[in-house]
């Protein structure tokens, strides 16, 4: 198994879990400050998928810190497996749950001509716009653990 | 580079591409024929990344069709990493557009207790439902692609 940027125990991976704690976390503190949000059930369903996203994030960033220190890379084939699978399953979630809420946001300010509840718009489309951030970071891993564990 | 099922050249690519085709037209069918979809943008966009997805499967299908008739399997890497790469985006746009049009027929289904226009409503619950199958479909060719390219 080569050891490149972003695999699990390396620096690269590291930042990059947490930029996806980073975001995800952002994305639930600007929903859920909203008043509204448990009217619509895709905002719901953001900040449970968002929540999903800081739990499986944090965990790996620790797993990565725990092998920097050691100095140990992490290349058990079975472990590798399990974080792929995690990976692509919490990344499918995110973009799912952004884009149906990116498809409220716009519904409310574009079709519908404007959104009537001032501040919290913009809170909605913060949140929106951090939580496909997130899947963007962890789409970045979830495609260098596929690569590493099939180029094993 | 294997020859397993699903790959570029066998029957199981075939029928894949073939159901993916269907799933994304008989989606457009459906969501063309009410009246009001060019009101919501999600639903205009689903449209569209559905048109995308017709075209792309429908080349690809055509391309497997022809390998199947010279026996000859399609395993040149060039080729091979560009349907890589255009399945990931066509899958990754079937999946924005089916979870944001999802979202709004939830939001006007359940959310707002009930959906006004009738028999429209029952169309575009069924125009969401064909393009999660169609993503399923992509998604399972997507993957089985992405290994073959790894594990060459």
């Amino acid at each position: 198994m080569k050891n490149f940027a972003g695999t699990p125990g390396t620096v690269t991976g590291l930042i990059l879990r947490l930029f996806q704690c980073l975001f995800a976390a952002a994305s639930i503190a600007s929903m859920a400050t909203t008043k509204s949000f448990f009217n619509f059930t895709a905002f719901s369903y953001l900040i449970a998928s968002m929540g999903l996203q800081v739990i499986w994030s944090f965990g790996l960033a620790f797993l990565d810190a725990c092998a920097l220190a050691k100095k140990k890379a992490l290349h058990n084939p079975g472990l590798v497996s399990l974080i792929v699978v995690g990976d692509w399953v919490t990344a499918t979630l995110s973009l799912a749950a952004a884009s149906s809420s990116a498809g409220i946001t716009i519904l409310y300010f574009n079709d519908l001509g404007g959104c009537g509840v001032g501040e919290e718009c913009q809170k909605y489309q913060l949140a929106v716009a951090l939580a496909f951030m997130s899947w963007i970071t962890i789409g970045i891993s979830s495609l260098i653990m596929f690569w590493t564990l099939a180029a094993d």
